[in-house]
């Protein structure tokens, strides 16, 4: 197949990157094939050719985009007769609130319930890098960011109030149907239900039953 | 003149109601022009004709209209040739994501820093009705919670994140001009920076730049 996903994998296959299941989502919206390759957090080589050591790395034919908002960007431009990704101004600018807000506020409340978690479902090549990373990052062992869990659930609970009370009346962040707004918030909370040893939802909890309808909107498995 | 709102005061006519400054500038954005009848929280007989007891209340000529979003949907239905406020879908989908996190995330955040300082503000005959309602509503006394400013002032900090990201890289929430995304968030930093006794935000902070821009964008002043 022409195109070409590198996919961030655990060491069991599954599947976690918030940004990689952004452009997969993305993909889909815009009716394009692909296949993943999976991809490990040390196979800085395999991507080199990106100009940089981060996936979502997309081959598109002779092209090759990284960045998750660059590969957005490159496929709306692309393939500007498939539905639209973000819809005209001022739609597109909102879904940068949103995202702003993803990554300064669900980002942040999800890693620390599941970093260490992450750190345990990883192969055991890239597990040394993942904690030399991450504990720079957060200037902490993964083991004291740990400890923290129950406080940062509390966290993570706060943060995603907006989220229940939107879709107690809005089937989609987009509305009717999802766009790039919902691609951004999915790919987080997937991160997030794919890899926490904890739940994060209660399972009648209506962030949960919007990403079914996010799934099954483009036909995808919830497994 | 046929356009009136009335508008919550304090004893010294400072118009601080978030809800109130979300439908002037909807107002001007539909270049209506309205006058204010500043109105006390006590004054329930004022607006009984509008079937319910908070402001804001418009009155349009012969239509009663009140609760902001009522107000701008109003507005919207009412005056389609002037510009706007919520743009195409999906953009009025994401302006409800910008709504419920402003009154899930922000308006909290702000109204626990500033809800004994609102006390001291207001005309005496409303300060028994403000402090009970209250109390009741945040379970604690007005001195308990000033008591907890700083730990509210950490939590404002933090909640803002997502706008003084999103505003290094965009004029508006709505993008290069306001929209009723940008009159919701304003009408609530409006409020806080009105009322707290404490500085919010340093001088050069991006929010501030940006609550210019929107005055400035209806000619509005900021004194």
């Amino acid at each position: 197949m022409s195109r070409q996903l590198y996919d961030l994998t655990a060491a069991d296959g599954t599947r976690f990157s918030p940004y990689c299941w952004r452009v997969k989502l993305a993909l889909a919206h815009k009716n394009l094939n692909y296949e993943t390759i999976p991809w490990h957090f040390t196979e800085k080589a395999a991507i080199a050719t990106s100009g940089q050591e981060k996936v979502p790395v997309l081959r598109d034919g002779a092209n090759i985009v990284s960045d998750s908002q660059i590969i957005a960007d490159y496929l709306e431009r692309t393939y500007p007769n498939e539905e639209s990704l973000f819809g005209d101004p001022p739609a597109r600018a909102l879904i940068m609130f949103v995202k702003d807000w993803a990554e300064t506020m669900l980002h942040p409340a999800i890693s620390h319930i599941i970093v260490a978690d992450v750190h345990r479902r990883l192969a055991p090549q890239d597990q040394p890098y993942f904690r030399q990373t991450r504990e720079a990052m957060f200037k902490r062992s993964l083991e004291e960011i740990e400890a923290d869990r129950p406080a940062a659930l509390e966290r993570f609970k706060a943060t995603v109030k907006p989220l229940q009370r939107l879709f107690s009346h809005q089937s989609f962040i987009a509305g009717v149907s999802p766009n790039w707004a919902d691609h951004i918030v999915f790919g987080a909370l997937r991160w997030g239900t794919l890899i926490s040893t904890t739940p994060l939802l209660p399972e009648n909890d209506p962030i949960l039953d919007w990403m079914g309808r996010v799934l099954s909107t483009y036909g995808m498995q919830a497994g």
